[in-house]
């Protein structure tokens, strides 16, 4: 490579693909996403293939192996969340905005998980740049159905199993420290999604002629969901807490500690936008999100959606929801229980279709090993702050996989600044943890490499 | 007038409006069909105009007034119900489709409220044909907001009270009884309508970052809906059932009789396509429909529609929801009590937002007076049967109105099909019920006069 990589402009490429998985309509730009990445791997000079897959492709880039030289894994994605509502969008998200006085750049995908990914990719290429050789081998695996559960990528890793084996696997896919704090996160929540239909009369009655004599599905779907939990935030469904591994009490003092240090409660107000936080009792806020499950509805629709009134009994409601779990909950299993659990409430006359969607498992990991140590250090450098140790409220199931497949640690280094909107609308990413991303990350191949 | 009427080609004509009066974009179909009426009336030989009001006009049409005569008052309404659904009409609801095999016409608005109150106007029209003038003076008021709760009418009966006095008022805006048996319609259900929208965040949020920690707009809309009953369909609305009018005895033997001659548990079934029927525990089928109050929701959405998963926690709610009432139950104070009782459980960090839609009280008539007979006697001459007394669910607002300020008896005299779709893709009409309808207009005059 002749001249150093633009950060900025480079980034603002990335982030012009509407790179959204959940929509077929979108796979061709999810495709020149991926055939970009691999451009962008060879420009710096790497060995990259875009592999195909039944669904969306996955881009491996390695530098030429050395024997002598430990091996550092890489995993991002570059598939984004639906941009959905768009009218709520101050700039068109995926025409990538930089506000210069808020030093930051807004875009679907700009901290979930472009930038983060294009850090690692570009601590790589400056360090090739500065210094010729990296003193680690590097693998890069960036997918493109994070969003959509990874379908495709246990069979990927299962048929390439001994070319990608590695020392050390690195994940930046998780979030900084409530208040933007710098952290290295030892727990990701477990996912299991689902979506039922409540079918009730062939088609929309009038509500006069038929309203009390037969079963409303949206009512019938309400209170499917309102008996999910009980007044105090706890799941009602049989079984569902069995499994789960409570929390050590060093995790607790660790959680109180970085609640007092961040004001935890007040950031996550200012950032879900809330006056009033509410959860679970008997747990502090960063708990309820990192060390408990939750369940939380994602849509809801049946009946007019028009403007004023149509006085109907419809036919049919949908419901989608989605499951947050902590170790060592099942995910297939709370499936099959929620399932259970909805269908023996029915009343007469409605009947229940339940799908179920993506779903992976939650992981705990050791922060304590060397390569944990290597990597706190890394990013006390970088970013000239202790570490705090977190736990991540959100789901990277392939992480649980990796786990399976490699056996070898895990370190979820977290770039994205906590208010960066992920998954909503005005999602950005703070400039100045993308910049320092690319430092740490320098740092890191020279800490994993001793 | 020259030639007669031909009966169906006028009724495709009046169908072919698409006079929805809840979409405003609707509105100047809405005025062609008050003016397409307005001319009817004047080709018949009535006085006619169409009054604009600060919604859509009120048509009113009159015979020249005989002090001699007894006068009736014929009410109905041009305005029909939105179509959607439209994927699921057969035919398209304003093109109007002849079942010949069915012996039906389909469109929106056939049965409520066009051609029972085309069959009013053919009725007069055939009795003028036939014999020069009427036994009785009569004045139409067909108006064009009934759908939306008769906002003007209430102002406009007052404002012409004296020119529009009478001495029965006869609607056909109620249905045959179960079974298609004539019926004379001795109590209608009132109704209040209300919209409510819970506010969460302030945009939508990350399942995974904010899941169990801030309150869940579609979860809090759900568990509101799901306090309205408990599981035996009582409603559990403090104060609800206070002012309620039971049933005397002899309503609850007609209930029972009618549900006999009719099988009207199977029948009910069957129209509403249903296995089961579910409602209120203590009461049977026609009961629930006709003697109990109801809360039935409309529409409901909130959070992601597309297809495929987004896991967000979504930032509001919206829920439609309208109350069937009973005598002696005040709208207006069901409207305050069912306000209170879901603001009360509101969750922190949520807040609720409550606008009433339209209202009108239950209404509950003496089927045995002297002109109750003289239409079961015109029911029974013109469909051959003896006519049931009839509770039905359905509202029409204005009658109370009427009853108010006018002071008369009202005669509802139904003649949709119970299986007419009334508010629900593919209405339709039983062609013989607008034909016998005709003929019974014409001997209802007689007997009036008598």
């Amino acid at each position: 490579m002749s001249t150093p990589l633009d950060p900025i402009a480079t980034l603002v490429e990335y982030l012009r693909f509407p790179s959204i998985s959940t929509q077929q309509e979108h796979a061709p730009q999810v495709r020149a996403c991926a055939e970009w990445l691999e451009s962008l791997f060879k420009k710096i000079g790497l060995h990259a293939i875009a592999y195909p897959t039944e669904g969306h492709p996955i881009v491996v880039a390695k530098t030429i192996p050395d024997p002598k030289k430990k091996t550092l894994f890489i995993y991002g994605h570059y598939d984004v969340q639906p941009p959905e509502p768009l009218e709520e969008w101050k700039s068109p998200p995926f025409q990538p905005h930089i506000d210069t006085k808020e030093e930051r750049i807004y875009a679907r995908g700009s901290s979930d998980n472009k930038a983060p990914t294009l850090a690692h990719i570009l601590g790589v290429a400056k360090t090739l740049q500065e210094k010729g050789s990296l003193p680690v081998n590097v693998i890069f695996l960036i997918e493109g159905e994070e969003e959509i559960g990874s379908p495709h990528l246990d069979h990927f890793l299962q048929e390439h199993q001994a070319e990608l084996a590695s020392d050390v696997i690195v994940i930046s896919d998780t979030g900084m420290a409530p208040g933007n704090l710098p952290a290295i996160t030892y727990a990701l929540r477990g996912i299991a999604a689902m979506e039922f239909i409540v079918r009730g009369p062939a088609h929309d009655l009038h509500s006069g002629l038929f309203g009390g004599a037969v079963a409303n599905p949206l009512t019938v779907a309400a209170r499917l969901i309102a008996s999910l939990h009980d007044e105090n935030g706890h799941i009602l469904i049989p079984g569902f807490y069995d499994d789960l591994q409570p929390q050590e009490p060093w995790e607790r003092d660790a959680a109180k500690a970085l609640e007092q240090v961040s004001q935890a409660d007040q950031y996550i107000k200012e950032l879900a936008g809330v006056e009033e936080l509410f959860g679970e009792t008997g747990f502090s806020t960063c708990e309820r999100i990192g060390a408990r499950p939750s369940v939380e509805v994602n849509g809801f629709g049946g009946g007019y959606q028009g403007t004023g009134t149509k006085t109907i009994l419809p036919k049919e409601a949908f419901v989608k929801l989605s499951f947050r779990l902590v170790a060592n909950q099942n995910p297939k299993i709370i499936l099959e229980q929620a399932s259970t659990y909805l269908r023996n409430q029915l009343p007469p006359g409605v009947s229940l279709d339940i799908i179920f969607g993506h779903y992976g498992e939650a992981c705990l990991m050791n922060p304590t090993s060397s390569y944990g140590k290597a990597a706190r250090e890394a990013l006390k450098e970088s970013f000239g702050t202790e570490p705090f140790l977190l736990r991540d409220g959100a789901s990277i199931p392939i992480v649980a996989q990796f786990k399976k497949i490699f056996g070898v640690d895990i370190l979820l280094i977290g770039l994205a600044n906590p208010d960066c909107a992920m998954h909503s609308p005005n999602e950005n990413m703070l400039l100045r943890n993308f910049f320092n991303g690319i430092t740490l990350n320098q740092i890191l191949l020279e800490r994993l490499a001793q």
